[in-house]
C-alpha cells in the first residue's frame, strides 16, 4: 500500500522484534540511553526545571510507577515523562539526528521509560521501544522537511510521534493501533521557534510536552481512543499545515534496512558546534605531539565563513554562554584543562588566566577546502607554533562524535560523569550504577527493578 | 505600542474588571455558562470520554480542588480541565462564534472552573475570567483567519490560548505575564482536522487538551516560567506557521467597545454548525410549502467553502458522530423527523431508511454570495425540487441561536434539561439546582461551595 505511507511505517514498528535489531544498533541505542540519562540530570536544579517540578507536585499524584531523575520522586508515567522530557534538553548536551536536526533522546526515553516503569517491561524491551521511536522520530522529521524547522521546532513535533511510538512499541501495538496512536499524537503535536529571540523557556516545554503527550496518546490508543489514519501526509494533516516541501517518500525510507537510529550523533564538546572541528583538531594535534598548553605560541585555525561570521564577534567574552561561542576560549580548555564540557566552562571559562592567555594566541582563517567542504562535512584544520620554533597541524575529517567518529565507552562515560557533576544530581557511586545499568540495559530482566538500585533515597 | 497586539491585547486582560463589563454580558455569560455545564455533562458515558476518565485514573491524583463533572470526582485542576474539556464538545452542543469559528464554552469553562474551586474564586471572579477568555479567544481566531481553519481546528489551537487567559485572570495576572502565558500556551497550541476523514476521537482530545494544557501554561507562568512575547505576530510564531491570511489587527479591534462573549451563538440542532443554516432553511421552506419528506427528489444547498471542506468527505456516515457532519443526514432527520436534536441522532441517524433515502437527495455547491458573507454571517439558502416538478428555495439569514435569534432563558433551560436528561449525568432535582446555580452565579461566594451543593455523592 504505497499510498499510506503512515500505514507501511506502522506495519513495520509493529513487526520489530529483538532479534531483527542489528547488535551494534542496539549497543548504540545503550549508548543513546547513557547520553540521554546523564543529560536529563544534568537539567536538575536550573530554574526552569523546579518549575516544571512544582507543577508536577500541584498536578500529579505524590507516587506511582515512574521516576522523575532530577529528584527521585515518583509519579504517574505521564508526569515522570514530563520533567523528564523537560530537564534532559536544558543543557543541550544530548543527542540530535543531523539528517532530521531532531534531537531523539529528550523525548523517547522520557516517554519509553516512565512507561517500561510502568508496565513492568525488560531492559531489551526498553531497547526495542527506544529503536522504534528514533526510527519513527527521525523519518517524520525528515519527511516534515526543512520548511517546518523553519518555523516548528521538530523535537517537539516529531517528538511526539516519536514518544507515542515508543510507548506503543512497550504496548504491543499492532499496525491498526499505531495507526491511532500516531493520529493521536500528531494532532497533539506543537512547538514554534519563536521563543528563541525573547530567550524564553519554552524548549524545555517543547520536551517535556512531546514526551508525555505523545505518551498520552500511547495511553488512550492502548484503551481504544482512535486517531486519524494520515495525520502525516493527509490532506488535512501535519505535512498540509506545517510543512510545503514535505515528501512521503521519507516515511518509508528503507526500513528495517537503514537503521537511523545508528546515525544519531553524541554531542562531545559543551560548545557552538562551529568550534568543535578545531577543538578535535587541537586536542589530536596536543595528544599526538605531547604537548603542553605552555609550549604553544599560536594556533592558527582554518574555517569556514559560517564559523567566523559566528565566532568572529565573540572577542573577550563575559558570561559562559558567550564563551561558548569563543574559538579561543574553547581551544583554550582543551589545551590546558583537556575538556570544553559543562563543568570546564562553568569553572574555567572566565577565570582561569591560563584559558584567557591562550584564548589570545588563536586566531581563524578562512580556508578554501573547508569551506568548501561545508556544510556537508565539517573539517577540522589547525596550524600550531611552538615555543621551540616548531610548525605544526593537525586534521580531523569528522567531528567527534558523529556516527563515523563516535564516542567510545570510555568517552561517553566520561561525559556522563561530567554531566551528572555538573548538577550534582547523583553521588559517583551512583554514576558508576548508572553507568553500569546502561551496559547492562540488554541484559535487566526489569528496568524498574534496574533504577530502583540506582539511587539511595 | 500598535507594533505589538500581543501587549496591547495583554494590557486589556489585565485591566478587566468586573464592573467594566456590561450587565447584559455578564447575564449572557452565565446563559453560556450553563449551556456549557449541561454540555459537559451530555458526554457522560460515551467511548472517548469513558476512556479518558481511565487515563484520569491511571494518571492523576484521586483527590484534589477540582470537580470531574461526568463522574463528580475531585482531582488536580490539570485532569478535571482535561475530563471536562473533552466531554463539553462531545455532543457537539456547545457554543460557537461564528466568526472566529471557534467554540468557546469547550476549552474557557473547562479550564475556569477548575482554576476557579482551586483558588478559592467567587462567582464574579469566574465570570470575568470567563469573558476574558472568550474575548482573547475570540479574537486570536479571527486573527488566525479561513486559511488557519482549513487545516487546524481553530477550537483546540486558539482554545490553548483562550484557555490560559481564563486562569491567568483568576490569577490575577498583569500584563507581562499574559504575555508569557499566551507565549507558553501558544507555542503547545495544536488540533488538525484530519481525524474528519476517518470519524476518529480527535476532537475530544482537541478541546481536553486545549482546556488542560492552557491552564498548564497559566500555573508555570505564575511561577515565572517565561513565553515568547509574539508568539501570535511573530516572525516564527503560530501566524507564521499556521496561517497565510492571519490579520493583526483583528486581535485589538475595539477592545473593551466590543464583546465578542456576547456574539457567540447557541447550538440549536445537534449537529456540526455547518449544518444549521441549511437545516433551518429546509425546515422553513418545508413547513412553509407544507412538504413530507417523500415529496422531496432534490436539495441542493448553497454553502460556504468552509462547509464543503468540513462535511464534503463525509459520504455514507458509519457511526452517529460522523452523521452530525453529513449534510444529507442532517437534512433528511430534518425533512422525516422534523428535528435535529440530540435523541433523533441515536435513534435515526443511520438505521432510519427514510432518513438514509433523503441524504442520498442532497448535494452541496459553492454559492458566492454565502462564501462572501461567512464568517460574520452564516446564511441558510437550500434549493429544493418536488415530485410534482416544482422548483422552490428558501432562505434564512440568521440561524436559530445566533445573537440576533438566541435563545431565552425559558429555551436555555429546556436545552439543558434535554442535554442532561439524555446522558443521565444529573436527577431531575440536581438539574434544578444546577439551572439555579447558573442564574445566580454572579452572586456565588465561592463558585466551589456552589459547586459542592449541586450534587448528592
Amino acid at each position: 500500500m504505497s499510498s499510506h505511507p503512515s500505514r507501511v511505517l506502522s506495519e513495520f514498528l509493529a513487526g520489530l522484534r529483538y532479534d531483527d535489531i542489528p547488535a551494534s544498533v542496539i549497543a548504540r541505542t545503550e549508548d543513546l540511553y547513557l547520553d540521554w540519562f546523564a543529560s536529563a540530570l544534568a537539567g536538575k536544579g536550573a530554574r526552569q526545571i523546579d518549575i516544571m517540578e512544582r507543577y508536577v507536585e500541584k498536578m500529579g499524584p505524590s507516587s506511582g510507577p515512574s521516576t522523575i531523575l532530577v529528584n527521585r520522586k515518583n509519579s504517574s508515567p505521564y508526569f515522570a515523562a514530563l520533567v523528564n522530557g523537560a530537564s534532559s534538553h536544558l543543557v543541550e548536551q544530548d543527542d540530535v539526528h543531523n539528517g532530521s536536526v531532531f534531537h531523539p533522546a529528550a523525548v523517547v526515553f522520557p516517554a519509553a521509560l516512565a512507561a517500561a516503569q510502568d508496565l513492568g517491561k525488560s531492559g531489551a524491551d526498553l531497547l526495542v521501544a527506544a529503536v522504534a521511536g528514533y526510527e519513527a522520530g527521525i523519518r517524520i522529521g525528515e519527511f516534515l522537511g526543512r520548511s517546518h524547522y523553519r518555523i516548528f521546532h521538530t523535537t517537539g513535533t516529531a517528538g511526539t510521534l516519536a514518544a507515542a511510538v515508543a510507548v506503543g512499541k512497550l504496548m504491543g501495538f499492532n499496525a491498526d493501533q499505531f495507526l491511532h496512536a500516531l493520529g493521536s499524537a500528531g494532532t497533539q503535536a506543537a512547538g514554534l521557534w519563536e521563543f528563541l529571540r525573547d530567550a524564553a523557556d519554552s524548549k524545555q516545554l517543547h520536551t517535556g510536552k512531546a514526551a508525555a503527550d505523545g505518551l498520552l496518546a500511547a495511553y488512550i490508543t492502548r484503551d481504544g481512543f482512535t486517531g486519524a489514519q494520515r495525520i502525516l501526509e493527509g490532506a488535512q494533516g501535519m505535512a498540509a499545515g506545517m510543512s510545503t516541501d514535505a515528501d512521503p517518500a521519507r516515511l518509508t525510507d528503507r526500513l528495517g534496512a537503514r537503521w537511523a537510529t545508528a546515525e544519531t550523533s553524541f554531542k562531545f564538546h559543551a560548545s557552538c558546534r562551529h568550534t568543535h572541528p578545531a577543538a578535535d583538531a587541537l586536542q589530536l594535534l596536543m595528544q599526538r605531539e605531547g604537548l603542553q598548553h605552555d609550549q604553544i605560541v599560536a594556533v592558527n585555525t582554518r574555517v569556514h565563513q559560517g564559523a567566523i561570521d559566528v565566532l568572529g564577534p565573540v572577542v573577550n567574552p563575559q558570561t559562559v554562554h558567550q564563551a561558548k561561542f569563543s574559538m579561543g576560549t574553547v581551544l583554550g580548555l582543551i589545551a590546558v584543562h583537556q575538556s570544553a564540557g559543562l563543568g570546564e566552562f562553568e569553572q574555567h571559562a572566565l577565570q582561569d588566566g591560563k584559558v584567557g592567555a591562550f584564548r589570545d594566541k588563536v586566531r581563524m582563517t578562512l580556508d578554501e577546502e573547508v569551506n568548501t567542504a561545508y556544510p556537508a562535512r565539517w573539517l577540522g584544520r589547525v596550524e600550531v607554533d611552538t615555543v621551540d620554533g616548531r610548525h605544526l597541524s593537525a586534521a580531523v575529517d569528522v567531528p567527534k562524535g558523529d556516527p563515523d567518529n563516535t564516542l567510545s565507552r570510555d568517552e561517553l562515560e566520561d561525559k556522563a560523569q561530567r554531566l551528572i557533576r555538573f548538577s550534582r544530581a547523583a553521588t559517583p557511586q551512583e554514576t558508576d550504577r548508572i553507568i553500569a545499568h546502561a551496559w547492562q540495559l540488554h541484559a535487566a530482566p526489569a528496568v524498574n527493578d534496574a533504577l530502583n538500585n540506582l539511587f539511595a533515597r
